[in-house]
Parts: structure tokens; C-alpha cells; sequence
């Protein structure tokens, strides 16, 4: 035998009782720097919307219609059974949800944290621990980690949301928790907007909440999120980010969606960013507007409704082309990173990105 | 000579050498619990009112005039030099200072951190950090530690606020720090309302702040903290607290003062609280309405403007006896004992105190 | 078309489109307790010691020998590619090295953070950070993230240890980096042992490490593990780990492997533990003695060297069948559990486990 | 009436209702840097022990003997009532404690930390939380707020110790708890040595104290002290403080007595260290050795016994001069500056500092 007939033998042998060869394998694994499998991609709301409401015909209640989600599945990532077909970025999961004038989705909690961003409709509420939270247009929620929640539609136009939940990090660390509620709809013990009305004030925390800081705060509107982007016109925007303010817990300044970052950007007219790169991923959805981002040196013209990803360390630049502010809202996992102390970022140097055919990422291994 | 003389002879020769005998003087601080040496006590508005307008007439800014601050003397403290003179509590110092139109207080910082309440006036300003701020009738302002801060006074009636500051404490941990800067005004260098403006909304924190969170905020305004606690109306009232909100960083949810927490409480008509203590003391300044509080079973009558302290552990309760809502506003040391994990604090559960005529504290020693 | 035609229709319209639907895919990830792909299993030590050896006769330095590694594949694990050829839990790597004298190991560094538990063999020493640390049998080592690491052979025989990474983590994140050092061997500039020397005793800092508690010991003593382990022979073991020390930080109590948690156990002959379960996953190598682990049902007999691995959320027992204390080493995900909220435990209340012939875990889907 | 007449009749009138000047006040308190009234002092050790000695003839149990303490008054703050007769910083009180052979001291707790550090004598123990500890001469003890403790002599010499606590402190803030055991002495739940046996090593912490990290460690043995410093030789002294471990919760990297810091420092023989200043004040007991400490331009000269303090912020600087190591133990109020972010250090870089006759301290007011 050859030595690599001897080495294949070998290779062989370790194979059969689960064993393997390291000098043989780190390559594929070791990269100078972060290639993750998730690519940048965009989908476009046309397509999704008409795909959304066609489930509304196709899938009856008894059929799983309480879960009418269609959700986007990272063209990197989908090869990977069983969770490709789920995943946006290697650690979120995000897909656009419908309720139906007069459903209901039941009550139930997971160890999984969600956020909600609300599309289209109105009339439609979720409860969370006993609170009914109205749902509009542009509004923020947080399902945490542990909590109940469940869905009422009483309106009468179907309600559209985003749903973002870090399914796939849960999941590929093996822990997923799930519970059901022991009634379809939970109890409501608190009064409507109970949250909302407590915390609608920068810097004055209810003194009950000295000692109750979980999730103080179920919604975030609207209303309040353009009000807070308006209250940064008095500085420049940030030349990367334009103005930016992230979702928080009112009561301790973590991220309102504990492991989910969320923030909500706006664009002034002509805004062209400068480029930068993160550990972190992100999903973006635009609120409103008309531009590209350039991510991993790829173009991408986006317009309102459109959801487009952003890989871990892709260098990526946002660029508004309207005549209007536009408005981007995006979810990512940088807590997560910063948990682990795993985050680190750059900025681009050199002017701009040059615009390629397609996204490469980190080519080369190390080793 | 017999045991008692032999031992006050031995107790000279001790003392002569700065040194004492433990067994002998225990019982004079040793207490089963707190017997702080402040006392409860109120002071009229008129009469500080009237105090502190005779100043702006007697003191000219060469003999201090920027510094026209009429301050409360704690009678439990006063008697000890010399800083008995300028303490309310052990931790904290209040007085009422008056700035005339056209007036300028110098800048400087320090490392004692002060809190501001609007009383009457408007048309000046304080500068803190290059940022401007404006401040009304019931503003909360902070200058913490290390900040530069300076007033102008633009308008044309006199403006009269509440300061708070941890000079006492600082004082008598030996460690105060005290600077002038090197300009009498330091340079405006960010628009007016800088911070207002970026933080008028709860849990949207501009993104640049993840990395700034030291005292984001400069001002809340009286209208902000009224919309807080009517934000609360969808609750019942606390038994003890009323509505209450607390001033935090809204990027942190730490106290906004640091070391001096700080909150404003709305007690409905006819609100009788129950009573409890707490190892940390607090300074109460009236803001509307009027009512008493019971305080180490002593009853002190209360309308706007007064001022009244409440000792470390002392049992404290609030009525209000008006037609409407009354406001309390009130700074503690909290942060204080909480940081030195020396907080605690108890129900009253025998119904309301029995009023009496002084304030007994706690009496006996337990060695 | 049937309605199931027109959905299988409709679902492939959805794939082409890199979209899904949620309602038919969601059973097959959301179960009501953690069901891992990981499953429990052991490896004996002469198996893997054989295949060790082997690799050092046929794999050159030209070959990849610098990293000559047998690593362990999680029978549940390693039909995922690619990383489930080199995962152990999920998200731990582990594999047994051999060092032969003369060889040397490059200088790199990482983002994963790695521990090292010494095998056989003494005459090796790694450099972390400008320290030389020698290796001896039962030692534990950390080579933290970010820090330069190379090792050297000076001895005569060949030397074993295992190595454990959290690069299944970091691979599933999408957020490795990796970097060579310029030189091939680091310089030395501090004295061997140093690390060492310096954090014999508990509970006293040296004073500069008071701003430096990033890694300060690099190497933790087998000498000083079982005097550990024998002061707690004042105490009866605990009934489910017998005697057990983690290995943290000394300056700040932290892991000291950060993201990977590890610890000693000692069981005294005849211990039966009770079993519990908990959300992290462990791995475990039998430094000394001989008994069993009954791992979700399965009866796992183990002696010196053998290696094996707890799923998340597995009940688990073990029992020391042999005349002498028998000590068991472990890393686990706990720190990791921990920093995303994730970690809870449960007793098994039911006396011992049933033995069955195989693992089942977690079985049935509640959706 | 003139100016200064008008205002001395206002001061008069403000003083009768308990409310003072600011302008006129602020001068005596607002320092540009620290000037505390603790001065620099050192107490012989023939002097402190003779003194203690003869308590032991004068002071039966009857008259307190239980408490037989003598403590240090800082001649700075000994004339303000009723704590300046026995503080020796403003915040840390020191004495030195006598217990004869066969002699008992009762059972107790209160909300200030103590600390004790052993002079002379063997053969009695304290009981902390159930746990008897034995006391050597070098052994560090502590006692943290909230825990019984007593003492029992069962040894045939009598016992020396230094104790320290934050009385001044608590009693400042007008918080003190203090509660007597049922029984005299508390029942003994845990066998002798405890927590010393599990705690002997660096790094490995027991598994039961992940989730009891309070006080893990009793005492902090001598000869493990002495062996910690010598873990130290193999790096050059500190020019400030030469060889210098901290004494700190094992569990957890915080200081051993909460609130009050503690170390130990080795100067070798010929040792002359740089002079620096910090916020916190210090107080020095000589453990070993002989040489001088300059504290603010002051030559104070030591040997084995002495007591001296450092006041906050006071030039200070440490010379052996004997042959041998010296030993210089020493505890400050570290812990509080940092808890209140109050905390600052500057290196003195012009050489040594010239020796004057007095210490005159922070001269001028900046007001």
C-alpha cells in the first residue's frame, strides 16, 4: 500500500467507531476570518405578500392555519436539514405571519425569545402575561423567553407581521423548551396598553419596577419610534448608520428582545453610508422608502416591504435613492455575540465598496 | 484608689495617647437598630421663600452672590461641626438658591453629584457638558459628578430652585474634589435640548449611546414626568407609594442622580398610605396640593413648597386631604445603601401610626 | 387538483423561491423538552489510545502531524456536515493529541477559547501568552480566546492529552477567526511557571491582577486538584456529584475555560449518585478508577482513560464500582447556557434509572 | 446698620430656623483635592500592648471585659462627637482586642464588615456560621455584616489580635444594626477548618459554592499568605508596593471583607518604594521587619506591631530598612470608593519626597 492507501484505511477504520482525523478535516473549518455559511439575499414583498395570502386560502385552521407563517429560508443555509429551510442568519429565524379577520392562535411559551414587527391591518392583539396589546402598523412587540402569548384578531382586514425568533440558535444548541397553555387563549388580567401607558416616558421607571425588570414594556408604536428618530435631527447621522435607535427595556437598557438585537433606522434623502462589517448578523425589512444596500459587495435596490439578510463580517453600506427619509428596521444577534464575547467590528476605509456580480465572502482557509 | 478611680485614671492615660477603651463607649453607637442623629422636620415655603428672596437683595455677587443658596439645617445635625450646619440627612445636602435675571454662576465640577428641581421661574439655563439646557417649573435636571456645569439667566424674573447634592457624604468620607474651569462659561458646543429631544420617548435608545451611557439624559421635564405617572392611572395607587416614577438613566436604568436617587409620586384625593421604613433616608419637597405625613409618629401639615426629611428608618406615611391630586416630589440615598448592600426596609402592619407629639426614634442601646 | 396536490404545489413554489411555510415544518423542531441530536455514548481508552499511536507513525509533519488529533464524532452528530464529524456535544469539540519528543506546534491564536486535560507524558510545555508552562499528567491547561499559543516536546516519550474547544459554537455562529503567529514559536518572556507560582493559595490576588483578571493562571496543578478535592472530605459528598471543584478564574470566580466549563470530581468507592438532568451537555474522561454512568436509560461502563458524553437535558447517574475513590473530569456548555439564559436542572426524585438497552431521549413533538 | 451688620442679623435669623448661608458656608468644605481631618499618625507597638495588657487586670468581664478592646483615635478626628474617639479614617475603626485563657465572648451580628488579623497567642477560636476557626498569629480572619460570631479561649496565653471594622462609616450613614444572639454562644454545625480545607488551592472552587458565594473562606491562614507572596518572587517587586497580594473572596475575586479591603505586602530588605496618593485611606499594621513610611512629607518610623494610617490622599512612600523582608499588613476602604465611583490614584514622579516636620495636608479652599 501507499502511504495514501494506508492513510485512506486508516481513515477508514477511525470512521467506523466514530472517530476522526483532525490534521484531515480543520481546514474546512478554520478560516482566518468569519466565512459563515449564510449569504446575503433579499426577497422582494410582492412575492412574499402574494405567497402570504394565498396560505390564507390554502391552509384551514385544522390544516395548522394558527401558524400561517411563511418564512425565509437563507439560500446558504436551506441545504442544511433539518434546520436550512428555517434559518436567515445562522442564528435567527424571521418569516411574515397572518391572521385572518376572526382567528385565533393559541396560548402557548418557549424558551425561544420573539420579536414582532407589524406589517399591515389592524384590530388584532396579542396577550402577554395577561396584558392585550393592540397591534398597528410599524409597531415593535417582544414575546420573551418564557412568557405566554396568543393571538385575537378582531378586526376585519387580515393582519400581516414579521416574526423573528432565534429558533435556529436554540435549536443547534439542543435545548428547545415548549409548552402549551393549559387554555386555548390565556387569561387577561391587566388593562389594555398597560405596558405601553406605563412607559411613555424616557428616564422615569415606575417604582414598582425596581424589582421586576424582565419585560416591562410589550410594545413599542410606532408612533413613539418616529418620535424618537425625530428627536436625533438635531445632530448629524451617524455616517454609517444614518439615525438609529435600538429597542430597549426601559427599565435596564438591555436589548428589548434579549437575545435579539432590533433597531430602527431612518435615511435621510441622499444618504449614501459608509461601509462596515460586524460579527453579528442582521435581517432587515424596509419600513419605508427606496434605495440599495451594498453587502459583500452585491447590490441589492430594496423598497418597502422587501427583506434582505446581512451575513456575519459582510461589509455592507446602506443608501437611500428617494426623495423621502426611508425607513429600515432590522433585527440581529449581537447580543448573543456580546454574551459570548464573540463581537467585533470594523469600518470600511477606502470610499466605497466596489459593486460585483456575486458575493465571495473569505475565500481562503489558513491552514 | 478604688476600681473606678483606677480605671478614669487608666482612661486619661489612654486618651493622652489618642487612644480609648472599646468597652466603655460601645454602647454610645451601638444600637439594635438605626438612631440616625437626623431628625424629621418641615420647613414652610413662606419662610424660605421670603429667606431666600431677602438674599438677592443683601448678597451681591461680590460677597458670593453667585452662589445665593439658602440651605436646610437639619436640627438633629446642625449641632455638629461643621457640617452639621449644611445636612438634611446623613448623605445629602438641599437648599433653595435664587438666580436674578442677568445673572451668570461660573463653571466648575466636582465629584459630589448634584440634582436640580424647578420652583418658579424660567428664561435660564444650565450648561452642562456644552449642552444648553432650558429649565421650568417642575424640570428635574442632573449634574453629576465630573461634569462641567455653569447657569445664565436670561429671562426677567428671578429664578428659584431646589438643589440636592452628596456633599455630606463625600464630606465625610474625606475625598471631596472641587474645580473651577478655566473659562467663567464653558462653550455652548451642542444644539439646545440636545438630550431632551434624543431621549423623549421609553425604550428607543439612540444606537451611538451603547457606548456613552454615563448621564445621557440632562433634563426630564415637568410635562414628561406628569404624562409618566398619568401613564400609570390604568393601576391602582401603591398602599404605600401612591404613583410613583423614579428618574433613571434611560440608557442604564440606574439613578439619574448616581448616588442620590430621586423620584416624583402622585397621591389621589383622599389617599391615606401605609406606613413603612427604610434604611435609606430622603428629603421631601412638596410640589402641589396639600396634605401631612406621619413620620416617627409626628404629624407635619404640608402644602406646595414645603420641605420636610424623612430619617433612616423612620416610619413614614402620606395623606393627601385635598380636592385633587397632590405631586411629592423627593431625592434619597438609596444608591447609596444598595451599593454598600446595607438597604432593608419593612411593612408597617398594625394599621396607621398613633400621632404624638415628638419623634422618639429608637431608644434604647443594646449593650 | 386535491387540496393536498395544490399544496404540495404550493410548497414547491415556496422552496424555488428559498421561502417556507411554517405550519408544515414546525413539528419537526419544537419539542416540549430538549431532544438533541447528540446522543450519550463512550469510547474506550484502548481503542483511541491505538488509533493515537497509529497516527503518529503514519502522519508526517508534511502531513498536518503539528496537529496530530484523534477527535471524537457524536454518533448523533456526525452524519450533519460538516461539523458533525467533529462535534461531541453541541457545541463542544474534544479529541485526544499526541506530541512526540523533538516536535514542535506553531504559534496561533483564535476566537474559540480551548482547555487541555493532561493524559501521559511529561517534557512538553506550551507558551501562553510569554509563559512556558510545563505538562504533566492530570494537569489542566486553558488557552483562552485571543491568546497566542504554540507548544514544544523536550522529553523522551510521547505525550497525550485531551483537548477540548467550543468550535462547534463558534462554526454554528458563522463567526470563526483564526490567525498564525509570524514566528513559528512565540518568544518566552516570563519565567516558567509563573502563572503558577503566583496563584498557588486561595482567596489571595496578587495586587496587580486586580486590573488583569483575564486569564491570570494558565495552568492548574493535578497536585493541587486533589488537595482541592481532599479538603472537601469534611463534608459528605453531595449525592448526586460526590466531591466536585470547578476550574475558574481565580481573580474573578469566572470559568476558567470562559465559554467551556469543567470540573474534578471525586467518587468514593461504593458511591451511587442520584441522577439529575440539566440543559447543558457534558463530556467527561475517567482520570482514575472504574464504575458506570447510566446516561437517559443506558448503562455505560467505564475505566481509566475511557471517554464519554452527557446529551443536554439526559437524566445521568454514576457509580463508582471499584475499591478506590474513582475521579471523573469534565468540561461542559454550562457557562454558555448561563450567559443566554438558557440553563435549567431537574432531580430525578425516582430513586435510580431503569437500565434499558437503548437511548430514546425526548420522544414525541407537541404540535 | 452696615452690610456686614444687615447680614450677621440675617445669619441670625436663618440660624434660628434652622437654615444657613451657602456663600458664606462653602468655603470650609469645597477643597480643590481631598483634606481630610485624619491625619497621618503610628501608634508603638510597647505602648498599644502595655495598655491592652493592663486591661486585662482592670476590665473584669463584668465591666464589659467581654470587649476588651483598645482602639486607635486618629488625633485628627477625636475631637468631633461621638466617633471621632474611634476612627481611625473616616470610614474604618482599629483596635486591638485581648482575650485571656478560659474567657468568652458572646454571640452577635450587626450590618458593618469585620475583619481580624492575629498579633499573639494561640489556642482560641471564633465560631462563624456554625464554623469553629482556630486562630494563629498572621492568620486573617473575617467576620462579613450579618453573620454570628464569637470568640472562646481555650488556650493557656493570652490572645491577641487587631480588629477592623466600618463602624465610622455605618454609624455616619445613620444605619446601624446590631442584634445579640439567643444563645451566648452559637451552636457548632460544621466541622473545625471548614472552609479553610475548602478553600486551599487557587481556582478550583467546591461545586456547592456556585450558588453561595458569600463568605466562603473564614480565615486566610498565615503560611498560606506567606506562601502566596512567595509565589510572587518570580517577577520583579512593584516600585509602589513591592510584593502585594489582596485578600479576597475566593468564589468570587470581590475583597474578603466587603467593604473593607485588605492586603498583605512583602517589602524586601533595602526596598524604597515610589510614593503615590489614592482616594481611599489605608490603615498599616507592622507584621514583620523595620523601616520608615513617609505619609505626606512625614518620616514615620516602624517595626514589628506598629500601627500607622494613611489619610486619603497623602503622598506615601515605604523603606525597609532592615535586613529582612518586612511584612506590612494593611486594610482600606477600597471597596467603598469604587462601590461610589469615587475612586482615584496618582504616581508621585518627582523622585522621593522631601521629609518636612509636619503634615499640613491640602492647604487652600479653592472657593
Amino acid at each position: 500500500m501507499t502511504t495514501d492507501e494506508r492513510l485512506q484505511e486508516y481513515y477508514g477504520r477511525l470512521q467506523s467507531r466514530h472517530l476522526g482525523p483532525l490534521w484531515d478535516s480543520l481546514q474546512s473549518i478554520m478560516t482566518k476570518e468569519p466565512k459563515p455559511r449564510a449569504i446575503p439575499y433579499l426577497w422582494k414583498w410582492r412575492d412574499v405578500h402574494d405567497f402570504v395570502m394565498e396560505s390564507g386560502q390554502l391552509v384551514t385552521p385544522e390544516r395548522g392555519g394558527e401558524r400561517r407563517v411563511v418564512f425565509f429560508r437563507n439560500p446558504g443555509l436551506e441545504a442544511l436539514e433539518p434546520w436550512g429551510w428555517g434559518s436567515l442568519t445562522h442564528t435567527l429565524y424571521a418569516g411574515v405571519q397572518l391572521l385572518l379577520p376572526g382567528e385565533k392562535a393559541p396560548s402557548h411559551r418557549h424558551n425561544q425569545n420573539a420579536i414582532r414587527f407589524i406589517l399591515e391591518g389592524s384590530g388584532a392583539y396579542t396577550v402577554v402575561e395577561g396584558e392585550r396589546v393592540y397591534m398597528e402598523e410599524g409597531d415593535f412587540l417582544i414575546t420573551p423567553a418564557g412568557l405566554w402569548h396568543d393571538h385575537v384578531h378582531e378586526g376585519d382586514q387580515p393582519m400581516l407581521w414579521l416574526d423573528c425568533l432565534d429558533i435556529p440558535l436554540v435549536y443547534e444548541l439542543g435545548v428547545t423548551f415548549f409548552e402549551a397553555h393549559p387554555e386555548f387563549n390565556q387569561p387577561v388580567t391587566r388593562p389594555d396598553n398597560f405596558s405601553v401607558d406605563r412607559y411613555s416616558v424616557a428616564g422615569l421607571r415606575p417604582l414598582q419596577d425596581r424589582e421586576n425588570r424582565y419585560a416591562p414594556q410589550a410594545v413599542f408604536k410606532w408612533s413613539q419610534t418616529k418620535l424618537a428618530l425625530d428627536g436625533l435631527s438635531n445632530q448629524d447621522p451617524d455616517p454609517v448608520d444614518g439615525y438609529a435607535v435600538e429597542y430597549v427595556n426601559p427599565a435596564t437598557g438591555e436589548a428589548a428582545g434579549h437575545t435579539i438585537g432590533a433597531m430602527m433606522q431612518k435615511l435621510p434623502s441622499n444618504f449614501h453610508g459608509q461601509a462596515h462589517r460586524h460579527v453579528h448578523g442582521a435581517i432587515y425589512h424596509v419600513t419605508r422608502g427606496e434605495g440599495y444596500s451594498v453587502i459583500g459587495g452585491v447590490r441589492f435596490d430594496w423598497q418597502k416591504g422587501d427583506t434582505f439578510v446581512i451575513p456575519n463580517w459582510a461589509w455592507h453600506e446602506h443608501v437611500n435613492t428617494g426623495p423621502s427619509d426611508a425607513y429600515l428596521f432590522s433585527t440581529n444577534d449581537l447580543p448573543v455575540m456580546e454574551a459570548l464575547h464573540l463581537e467585533r467590528s470594523e469600518r470600511y476605509t477606502e470610499g466605497h465598496q466596489a459593486i460585483s456580480e456575486r458575493f465571495t465572502g473569505v475565500e481562503s482557509s489558513v491552514l
